[in-house]
């Protein structure tokens, strides 16, 4: 009998996903679970949103607008970009692996900066695409230096996926890195721009991504309904960007790849401006609390512009990521481990609730406590 | 510049949705529109569903469970299959794209009847894969006899869809005729029964899918949320079947392909008996109605056991489709043309509530009446 399928699909690399709050209950009997691990946003889902969605619940039978006419037109008034310049995919996600099987053709690699969101990489395992890897630098910043001359140096990079802020890092580069990157990727090389956390940065020279997509044919950006919208269960981001690409992408995703609901939510959550800014404000006081207490009890934490932070257990403490992990699930706190990203002793804390937080600053201060009394 | 895609992905097949509600009002100024196009569930979504989701509605900033755990637990209690036989798609249109990706590697064919449903076409298309096609006979029902002809004789043939009752037809064959088939295929062919209107048929005969896929390894069956239970709004269905081939699958899709509502809705539509029985209560007694009075106005329509009817335009009728669609738009009317399946004289009617068939036939009785006077 003939092999079922090619090769590579016995090899792909399966995506780890947070720990889901129904099945920790099951595990470990607890409840009143606080689920630090997904980075979703912990005011909630926005009112707008689950406000239009209750008043569309009456049309679950009806398929949706395969067209997405009145959400890509929204979008295109916000980016100020024609309709025909965005796709709108079920969660980023499926536009990272669209994009790789669009582009990724025989003789084609990925440039991936690593760690960074691990999708891409699943992206190049689903098409059998080779990945050429270049490590961020000693902070744990992209290095993009080195990823210009990987790509200016070796032709059969194709595709280029840039983070910013970087998952699960937070890190996030300013505007003349790059546009001095840029500068030195070749034309024919893509260049996506994933934004899934824009909404919560702070610098003020953070990349201006239309700008950039004007510019330069074969570059677009991702964007996200996931994070500061509130909207993760739904399933719904979009790209925007070169007219070419997102063509073949609109046909390569299937007619009704997002459901009428997550449509419906998204294009309110967009007016929802209440929201995003409470969201912010929040997070901007969160954040550097957090880090402060975390930094308290001996964990490094590197800079974020992102709603979680990446904190790391020092080499001197007698505590592994896994038995952290266990401590904090058995006390219903639910964080991400990251050594899948190469970094054993870290794990990515989203920013909770002002109560979420203390509860987690609490138990850590009480297990790392009591690992530290073992030195 | 190096070509941005492979050649195969300039010549994509669009599927032709059919016409969303606020489009055609937008476009013809016309309101309380009956659409009778899409063959979704004229009697609105499962209740149940509907109050599952709204009581979820607050944990919309959530990531959907990616293993699907409680669904995947009720839908193998429905089959009496292991949770690991199902894989849950955004829709089964997205299984059967995944399906055509997985299995059509360099060399293989699909093996189709047409007309049939687009996106087995669709998804060979995206995939580069060649298509052999056996025509439906002269009463446009599967010629299986045809097809397990073309399987046996042409070792390229790797994968055969079979939508049972067919789509854009509703004709629908019995157990024997497929065991007849089956017999004849070749046991390296993945055979894939497309069961998206299973619950609306009446003729006892009908396929025991979870036999076959028992006996016979590379057989696998899809069922959809989209129709009976009333949720195409949402994108879910799923696939049952061959271990081997579901565990690929599994890892093909994007961890989070399946909304969280979609999810919860699904679990609760399956629970739903009250709307699953009215539902068939009232096909069984207005699809008829429909036919008769069709029948009456010099239409022929093609038997169906599904929710919807192929009607056909008498060639001694000076009035083609475009204008008799035009008509029925003009009058908030939205059935399917059915041009692109081959079948230029011939529209497919989705059995509306009693309401909406009596406006249907007494538009059709206008339009048809005038074009007959003129002969």
């Amino acid at each position: 009998m003939r092999p079922l399928v090619e090769p590579h699909l016995r090899d792909l690399l399966p995506y780890v996903p947070g720990k889901p709050i129904e099945e920790t209950e099951r595990e470990f009997g607890v409840t009143n679970i606080a689920k630090l691990a997904s980075n979703e946003n912990c005011l909630g889902p926005s009112p707008r949103a689950t406000a239009a969605v209750q008043a569309a619940l009456a049309k679950g039978h009806l398929y949706p607008d395969a067209g997405a006419f009145a959400l890509k037109a929204r979008i295109a008034h916000l980016h100020d970009v024609a309709p025909a310049q965005i796709v709108i995919g079920c969660g980023t996600n499926e536009l990272i692996t669209h994009l790789c099987r669009a582009l990724l053709g025989e003789g084609d690699a990925l440039l991936n900066a690593w760690p960074s969101f691990v999708c891409y990489r699943i992206g190049a395992r689903i098409v059998g695409a080779p990945e050429r890897t270049v490590p961020l630098d000693a902070a744990l910043n992209y290095d993009l230096a080195a990823l210009a001359d990987v790509a200016a140096a070796d032709p059969s990079v194709k595709l280029v996926f840039l983070a910013n802020p970087n998952n699960p890092i937070g890190a996030c580069f300013g505007r003349d890195a790059l546009e001095a990157f840029v500068a030195r990727v070749p034309d024919h090389v893509v260049i996506v721009l994933d934004e899934a956390y824009a909404e919560y940065v702070e610098r003020p020279d953070y990349e201006d991504a239309v700008a950039l997509i004007r510019r330069r044919p074969r570059t677009l950006f991702l964007r996200t309904f996931s994070k500061i919208h509130g909207l993760a269960a739904y399933r719904i981001g979009y790209a925007v960007g070169d007219v070419e690409i997102m063509q073949i992408l609109d046909q390569m995703r299937d007619a009704f790849n997002v459901s009428a609901l997550a449509q419906v939510a998204a294009l309110a959550a967009l007016d929802d401006v209440e929201h995003i800014e409470r969201t912010r404000a929040h997070n901007r006081a969160e954040r550097p609390r957090l880090v402060t207490a975390l930094e308290g009890l001996g964990l490094a934490v590197t800079p974020s512009e992102a709603n979680f932070v990446l904190a790391t257990l020092p080499e001197s403490l007698p505590l592994d990521v896994p038995a952290l992990n266990l401590a904090l699930l058995q006390r219903a706190l639910i964080v991400r481990p990251v050594a899948n990203y190469g970094l054993p002793r870290s794990v990515r804390i989203t920013v909770g609730t002002q109560t979420e937080n203390d509860r987690l600053l609490a138990a850590l201060a009480e297990i790392v406590g009591a690992a530290g009394s073992r030195t």
